[in-house]
């Protein structure tokens, strides 16, 4: 069977015209984001307007929970939806709504989105103190009913502390190497060693704040990053995680930065002069374009089988081995 | 105008025998408690209990958000009812609920409840990093509607940052002075006297977890300790918050510690041989005890005025100052 295609992780504003691109790109399965700073209820009306679109768009999409079902979709025609969150805001004060949003179908969450939260600290906080006392409960109930954790906004401490923490290999779904470009969102090769050693997976990131020389950097550059990545960490814990957000308005960016806890303005990774999502490169406009990453991995000397399990072969073993509940 | 009797933190479980026996004892105002993990829906359930309570007992007590509503119900001859959360949790994650519960009347606000919140460090997490970014926003707004910072089971850190961030005076409602009892409940000197030096008010606790030889402890021994304390940090900063918990069940201390955050057992303050509330000392069992404590006062060399401002005076002059929005 050929291997799929995967990018782990898409916050588009989706319309029938994403679909048809990701379907034009041969896209097998995306990981998408159901919740920045939405609360259960909130969250439940995003999985409801996915269930719209599941029902209208039948020959472009489906809900996917499983490797099997991404597997299934390969076979269809169609790309797999996987759902996660980019906050625990989802799951409030309340361990029982892990299960709960596992049953739903959810499949990563990440502990903190940029700032504190009650599980653990974000990247954008002064200091982090790691694990919270409700963290270390989540974490081990994430395990127990296969919610993978995800690190991507946390600070360094606390992503320590969630990989030693979990029984199970966890991920970090979109973010690059600081050793390439320092970002503040970008990981340390301390995280990312002790990540790899336990099977956790990075997701690589396109959008441009993540990547040197931001929206001018060079696909050549991008590989070059992930070859280096492959020698340091492994080529089987690395894949893709986009980051994409096309269609999306600035609007969306500045609530995704500030939520409801700041009446201020808060820049995150932009500016003042520079405050919306910033242009994407040239050579990945949109799902139309993982072609072109394909081959530039092959130009920096990556075999066909390691460009496969780049591209999605080991996303798809690691939800065959972490999202059952165990 | 005689002076007030001010309790400024009770958790009873509220019925008519407790409104008549706060009538008994001459009990002027209570700021009890109308949330530890409620959310912002279930917390208006709390107040609409209040409601019917207030709807129902209109000779017993009465509904007060300012210092006038508590002269007005000393000339009534009712008990003044402040509302106040030992949590944010009913903020949720929006700093605009922040108005809003002011406007519903709530006047004090904990930071924390023992665990990590969104906003600062309860004092049970191994380690304290102060406010957080959503916290700081927080402080500012609360001092903005005048809404009153509580810190009363906040971690040290986090304490003497929201001491050192508001630009008004703050409160430790229920708590006792470390070098009289170091139970992890108490404060420090260096709080205490942070706290005071800003115009911050600490109320004594009666709650035997609090107190030095617990439920055994002697009314002289709290006497003292309030005498100590008052030529440390001055009388005027000095008040009563009784933490009386009256005809709970058991099942509500446990739930106070646990919340939902866990689906293990947290003793908090208790243990697993003593789980439940402890006895209450047996000099002040309920609201009809009051005027021993007054008497206790008096014995350790406290005159009449002092002994006046200890039991209400000083909190009145606090909810003058405070509780106006800026």
């Amino acid at each position: 069977m050929r291997a799929p295609l995967i990018d782990n992780l898409q916050y588009c504003n989706f319309s029938e015209k994403v679909f048809r691109q990701l379907r034009a790109g041969g896209v097998d399965a995306i990981h998408v984001t159901i919740a920045y700073h939405e609360s259960f209820r909130e969250m439940v009306f995003n999985l409801e307007k996915w269930n719209r679109w599941f029902e209208r768009y039948p020959n472009l999409i489906r809900r996917a929970t499983s490797a099997s079902d991404v597997r299934a979709a390969m076979n269809e025609g169609r790309t797999a939806v996987l759902f996660g969150f980019q906050n625990p805001s989802p799951i409030e004060d309340d361990i029982g709504l892990i299960e709960i949003v596992h049953q739903l179908g959810v499949r990563f969450m990440q502990l903190t989105y940029n700032n504190q939260s009650l599980l653990a600290t974000g990247c954008y906080e002064a200091e982090d103190t790691g694990l919270t006392r409700f963290g270390a409960q989540a974490v081990a109930e994430m395990n127990r009913v296969g919610l993978v954790i995800d690190m991507s906004h946390s600070g360094e401490r606390s992503t320590l502390e969630a990989i030693d923490a979990s029984a199970r290999p966890i991920a970090i779904t979109h973010a690059n190497p600081s050793l390439w470009y320092p970002a503040r969102r970008n990981f340390s090769d301390e995280v990312l060693r002790a990540l790899t050693g336990r099977g956790g997976m990075l997701g690589f990131s396109l959008y441009p704040h993540h990547l040197k020389d931001g929206t001018d950097c060079t696909l050549e550059s991008f590989c070059q990053m992930i070859a280096e990545a492959a020698e340091r960490y492994g080529v089987v814990n690395l894949g893709l995680g986009s980051d994409l957000c096309q269609d999306q308005p600035d609007s969306i960016v500045e609530w995704m930065r500030v939520g409801r806890w700041s009446k201020g303005i808060d820049y995150g990774e932009g500016s003042a002069d520079a405050p919306g999502f910033p242009p994407m490169p040239e050579w990945f406009q949109d799902n139309r374009d993982w072609g072109s990453i394909r081959d530039g991995l092959r130009c920096v000397g990556f075999s066909r089988d390691d460009v496969d399990a780049l591209m999605g072969g080991n996303w798809l073993r690691f939800y065959k081995d972490n999202f059952e509940p165990q």
